[in-house]
Formats: structure tokens, sequence, C-alpha cells
């Protein structure tokens, strides 16, 4: 019934520029089949761990530069330099991670799929991207290790839709930012949210070391203490749409 | 620089899917001119002013439909009240406003425009629509009164763009949700931030009782506090562009 409210709201008042309401479909949680496969791997079981990991990578590769430069002559190791700070720059200086957000309906209110790790930290479905790899061919990568029946799929069942947002780590601290901050040269990591659209029915298989949780909108907004800066900020994303709910 | 390192990245990652890759054209603070004209009155003080007022809509209404439920004969007050209540709902029921995302460039950040009214509330520049009006007209007509020289043009300077998010207001409180909550049937107020396009130049001049404000993008980021749920959300909204700064 709430819904009715807005849906009719929008339509009224957009009588002009109708290309404004943005609707989007989703689809009952009992119309998806939910099941476990084998575990994969995790690397970062807290955000410590993460920052930690992707710090010692940088940090790793900064040194064999060093140890190259010192056993070189001065011109041809300053060349060498600019060389490598641009590759290693490009290889472990900026990682981009890609996530999805996968909505479905439950007790007439959008729900949100969020995978939990060891009964504690909740993300949405994703991961990095290999070099050279977009975006869209990443997240189709990385939903189907982590979502389909079969691992080397080619994601074809994935929708990916509009990029909703973008956070910035401007260092290997735990503060992100929805854009770069003035002065920073050097972000270390970039995380593009994309909405992404799922059919009216089909089965996640998920990971046996993971669950596939369906968390209401109003539970995850602004709720950055459990969900975390991105996840509580998806609501926020999403409120230009107006949903339909529908059966499947 | 910094914004170097963002398109960089965007347009190397992108190459499959080259239109996930939104730019916003954003010009110089100093590209532009404010001036000042007459004072224009302005109703809400604070947010409790506000809430009374459209509380006290709100209730006058009901009020007006109660007394004439008693003084007549059971049906005819039942299809009377059934047909008050949709036109009492439409007119003084839900308030729709539409508020706009004005943004300049100063030391190659993202400025957010901002009114500011008594040295206290900040604002975005907007207001609410008449009945029957839509999003893009009632936004058009908000501007030119509060920030064009000729308060009667017809509002064609304003390039409205996208709709960034909506924000509810289920009850005479001061929480908004970017969504409509589970079981909010009524709610009270809906606000729609839309994103405007600056030309490269322009004269903005205010009425004298309020001050046009370039606040960097950092700055109002979760800065609940001092500027409001829906100002201190809007660097999120936008963090799916890349800004092109651009000289005028």
């Amino acid at each position: 019934m709430g819904e009715e409210v807005r849906v009719t709201n929008l339509h009224n008042r957009d009588g002009g520029n109708e290309d404004q309401n943005q609707e989007f479909d989703i689809y009952p949680l009992s119309s998806y089949y939910f099941g476990s496969k084998d575990t994969i791997p995790f690397k970062d079981h807290t955000l410590h761990h993460h920052l930690l990991r992707i710090q010692s990578k940088f940090f790793s590769f900064s040194l064999i530069l060093c140890l190259l430069l010192i056993s070189m002559s001065f011109l041809s190791s300053l060349i060498l330099f600019l060389i490598f700070f641009l590759v290693s720059y490009a290889a472990s200086g900026l990682r981009t991670s890609v996530e999805a957000v996968l909505l479905v309906e439950l007790f007439k209110h959008p729900h949100l799929l969020l995978l939990q790790v060891r009964n504690s930290i909740y993300k949405l479905p994703g991961g990095r991207l290999r070099p050279g790899e977009s975006d869209t061919d990443g997240l189709k990568r990385k939903l189907t290790r982590k979502l389909s029946v079969d691992e080397d799929g080619d994601g074809s069942e994935w929708e990916v839709g509009e990029c909703l947002g973008m956070w910035w780590r401007p260092d290997f601290k735990t503060l992100l930012y929805p854009f770069l901050p003035p002065n920073v040269k050097q972000p270390k990591e970039c995380t593009k949210v994309f909405l992404v659209k799922l059919p009216a029915s089909t089965k996640f298989i998920v990971p046996k070391n993971m669950r596939l949780l369906a968390v209401p909108l109003c539970q995850v907004h602004e709720n950055q203490k459990t969900y975390g800066q991105i996840i509580s900020g998806v609501p926020q994303l999403l409120s230009k749409f107006s949903f339909n709910m529908l059966e499947s």
C-alpha cells in the first residue's frame, strides 16, 4: 500500500518529464532458491587484515624498487624509477573493486542481499578487478564465483546496471570518502557500487563459509557501525528509484 | 592533479562499458557573478517552525472536514468523507519539494552552492511544488525566484538534470528517510534532489535576507549536525560522477 502512494505521486507530478521517474523491478525473496557449495578462501577476516595486506603489497614493491635503484647508475635509475613508479601504481597502488546491489522484496519492503562471513563482517557481493578488466566483466566474474552453481560460467545471468556510487580510500586507514579528498594524489583503493538487476527467478549457490542474507533497507540505513560505510549508504543511493514489487 | 587520477582510472578500466563513466562539467567559482536583490519572505526559520506549519495546515483541513461531517446525514457524509479525504491528502497531505544541487570548482575540489538564512540554516535552493506542477517546472520557478535577476523569467537558463535522490518524512517529526518506511501509508513530505547543470558563466542575484555560499563537498560530507540529512548526503549521491573541472 505504501508503495502505491509513492508511485501514484510520481506519476501525477511528472507529467512534463516522465524520464525522471526511475522505476526498478524487484521480485519476492520466495521466488529465489538458495543452496550451498564448497568453501572458497576468504582473504580478509577483518578490515584491519585487509588494510595490512594491501599495505604490505604496496611496500614490498617499493622495497624491490629501492634495492634496484641503489645498484645502478643515476640516469638509468632515474628512468627506471619513473617507469617502475607508473607500473607499480597501476599494479599495486590503486586497487579497484566492484560490488553489487542485489534487491529482493519481503513484506512489501526492498531487502538488500548481503554476504556474511564468520558471523560478523557484512559485504556486498563483488571483489577486486584484474588488471585491464572492465567493471562489468569483473563484477560478473565475482558474482558467478560467489553466487552461481557453475563457478566457471560466463556470468551472462547477471545484468549489471548503472554505477550508483564510488568510494575512495586515500591512505591505508579505515575511512572511505565518496569523493577524492583535496590534495590526495595517490588514492589506495576505489570501490564502485553497481545496481544489478535480478531475473524473476534464479538459484543462489553460496560457498559454505559464507551466508547470504536479505536485510531490509530500513535496517541498513545509517547503520554504519554494523554494516560499514558502503552498505549503510546504499539506501540513499537507491532513493531515486521507485520500486515495482512484482510477483514472479 | 587528484582528478586526473580518477579520470584516467575510469577510462582505463571501462574499455568494455564506457557508458558507465558518468562525467559532469563544472566551472570555477570565479566565472560566476554574485549580486543581491530585494528580500523575499522566508517562512520557516527553523525546522521546528516548518514542522509546526505543515502540521497546522493538515489539521485545520481535518477540522473543517469533521465539522462538515457532524452536520450531515450518514450516507452523504461517508461519500463526502471519501472525496474530501482524497482531495485533502493531495492538497495538504503530502507536500512535495524539489531542491537543486549546483556545483562550482574551487581549489580543484567541487563546491556545493547553499543558501544560508539568518546565519544558521543551510538549504539547497528550491522549494515546494504547486499542485499539478512538474518537478522540472517547479524547480526552474524556484531557482529563478531565488537566484535570477528577473524573478518573473521563464527559468530557461536552468538545465535540470537527473533526480539524484528522494527523502521521505513519514510523520510530523524531524527524521527523514531515503525510502518509504514499511507500514507508512501517508507520508507527510517528499523532497526530491536534482542535479542542475550550470552554464560556463552566469549571474546569481540573491535576496538580501539570504546568502549564497560555496561549501566544499569534503566539509558537507557526513556533517549532518551542521547541514542536515539532505545536504550531508549529497556527496554520496554525487560519488558516481567524475568531475571535469573546466576553465570558463
